[in-house]
């Protein structure tokens, strides 16, 4: 399994691509890709633009995106929202399975607590990939959802095993 | 001048297309695109698709859509966030310029008053386009956005002659 995160924002959207071998897990890359300037739909273009050439480049076979927390600034969050739908529609165009997950649970997965913040996450990723430089916290998280999505995946995998064995 | 108008929502996607000769204005197409069930990946995919078919096969020279409403309601401002983005990349795609129209500035250029009702845009659609049936608030609604800017142009380019012939 190769699993492309996603953590969206419009002015830069974060990605990390993390391949899975049974229980082991290494980064395979990680980047941000800038909207630029521009009216709105040329913003929306170039985040296509680029997060497509990392699909096209990777060959991510599951992507997570983080869900949008939802904040009481409307502006903010409708900003949050077109970012999102790039960060949706791309694997989806390239026919991968897209989960989603709530910032909460993807900080539980990686930090332990729900509430950890962003140095947190970066602290932890660090561990995690011994000797891998991730620059920015944008991608830090979406190296987080990726391996969210992967221990997601994982136990899932396993609970059908073991039903399935139930069941035989 | 061939221009699409668009009128953004997550479960319904109005289109319209009108072509502009001069002063004259001509109804060539209309319909709502539907993302139907799944997932929020899929089925901002089913609008991206559906969409991208009508640019390919009307191809308008320019194209406009509906500024989104910032309500209350920040999960129904977070949905129409995500349809508008793809409202907005399609045409950026087709290497189209976009212009956005707050609904308020669509209505008083239809209707002549910004607090229009659907109905009333309706009404003033179907007088434009005298035989033309137009089926659905969503596909009325984006052809008054396609108006909107039909006139919106029209007169910037008045004005751009104006200022040359006073600058000559």
């Amino acid at each position: 399994m190769r699993i492309l995160g996603i953590d969206p924002g419009l002015r830069r959207l974060g990605w990390g691509i993390v391949d899975v071998d049974g229980s082991r897990f290494r980064h395979r890359a990680h980047g941000t890709c800038l909207s630029g300037e521009g009216d709105l739909a040329t913003r929306l273009l170039a985040l296509h633009g680029a997060l497509s050439a990392v699909v096209a480049r990777h060959a991510p076979t599951h992507a997570a995106v983080e869900q949008t927390f939802v904040n009481r600034d409307p502006v903010g969050t409708l900003k949050l929202g077109q970012a999102r739908a790039i960060a949706l529609l791309v694997p989806a165009q390239a026919g991968l399975p897209v989960g989603e997950y709530a910032p909460n649970a993807v900080k539980k997965a990686v930090v332990g607590v729900g509430h950890a913040d962003k140095a947190q996450i970066a602290h932890m990723i660090g561990l995690q990939f011994p000797g891998v430089q991730v620059d920015g916290p944008d991608a830090a998280d979406a190296l987080a959802i990726a391996m969210c999505h992967a221990w997601h995946l994982q136990s899932s995998g396993r609970l059908a095993a073991a039903l399935k064995r139930a069941a035989s």
